[in-house]
């Protein structure tokens, strides 16, 4: 079980890692020191090396890290590997906006489909991706097996629709209902709760201001 | 410095606390032990302990925490007591969908404007605030004073939106431009990686399908 905690921390840090050896890849920077990346982090190298340790310490003494080959094996830790596929449930503003934020491309996730129960909002698209009807759900997962289903609905009908994925067989949410979700075994959740970030900014000035 | 580091580490853990403790509140829960936050939040009691502690200690032995109190003084120092102004700067669909997301108010975060390039837009409404031209920023904040904007712009505009931002004197930037922006001293920022958080979620679901 510890060491199971220790492992959530460090996944945390995975997508920040992945994130900047992309930028050092697209500025054509092929290797690294843990001193340099820690700068560039503005965390500690040995905490670096620490993490990267977990995962099989592709470091080599005197050289520093291979930064393709990094990017590489953190891709396979973030299963981004062989891309994943995601559908959006709710075509509202906050879908709109997920489905227009191109950076999961760049990723590997693939949105492949976008529901709505409005049945005025059915046939238009998003970023070329049709809007279909709710109704149609767990006919579009059967066929299509999405890895991922976004929820940007409201909190009051976040329950029911986790409940329809269940069903499904899906194996990802990815929740911007400001609900707290219970997934069963064999399912995996994250949970976006803007509202953390905004007071952890409000917090900032907070020190800011006593400085 | 290393006092600070631990600082900022508790500080990303503040809005999680108020949270919870709002959730109690609401379900009329007067007084809680670190054993059942704990369990409801998923970390350690000895973790609550540590970081309540770091506020003054507010946890009485054999009593437990009292929710309310505990409520306030996380408010406060979440710099939540008097409220805070924003304006959001960009009216496409992220800037809605942060305009609607009704949370924010609960939290004491007051949207008092909207900004966008688009002279198309201006005059349309979001939950009753009125969408404004970019070239009246600089004289809205000067009569307004915000203490918040919120930059639902793209990468490429963030820059120089923020150097125009940085001579108004605002306090603190909420980073949706997926840019990593440097601010000068007396001013917080906080940037928001949708991606991180995905990229998490796909992590999970390896560990999910190694079980």
């Amino acid at each position: 079980m510890s060491s199971k905690k220790v492992a959530l921390v460090v996944i945390r840090r995975l997508p920040r890692y992945y994130r900047y050896l992309s930028e050092l890849l697209l500025n054509g920077v092929d290797r690294i020191s843990s001193k340099d990346l820690s700068e560039r982090m503005g965390v500690t190298a040995s905490q670096i090396r620490q993490d990267l340790n977990c995962f099989g310490g592709f470091g080599q003494q005197g050289y520093g890290y291979n930064v393709e080959y990094l990017y590489r094996e953190i891709g396979k830790l973030l299963g981004l590997e062989n891309g994943r596929t995601m559908i959006i449930i709710g075509a509202g503003n906050l879908g709109h906006a997920i489905a227009g934020y191109s950076n999961f491309e760049r990723r590997g996730f693939r949105l492949i489909g976008i529901f709505d129960s409005n049945k005025g909002l059915v046939g238009d698209k998003v970023k070329g991706v049709g809007i279909m009807h709710s109704d149609d759900l767990e006919s579009f997962i059967a066929v299509n097996k999405p890895d991922i289903a976004v929820l940007a609905i409201p909190k009051v009908s976040a329950q029911d629709m986790l409940k329809r994925l269940t069903a499904t067989g899906i194996k990802g949410i990815w929740n911007f209902s400001m609900s707290e979700l219970k997934v069963p075994d064999g399912m995996a959740i994250e949970t976006v709760h803007l509202s953390d970030s905004l007071m952890t900014l409000s917090c900032k000035m907070m020190q800011t201001e006593m400085e």
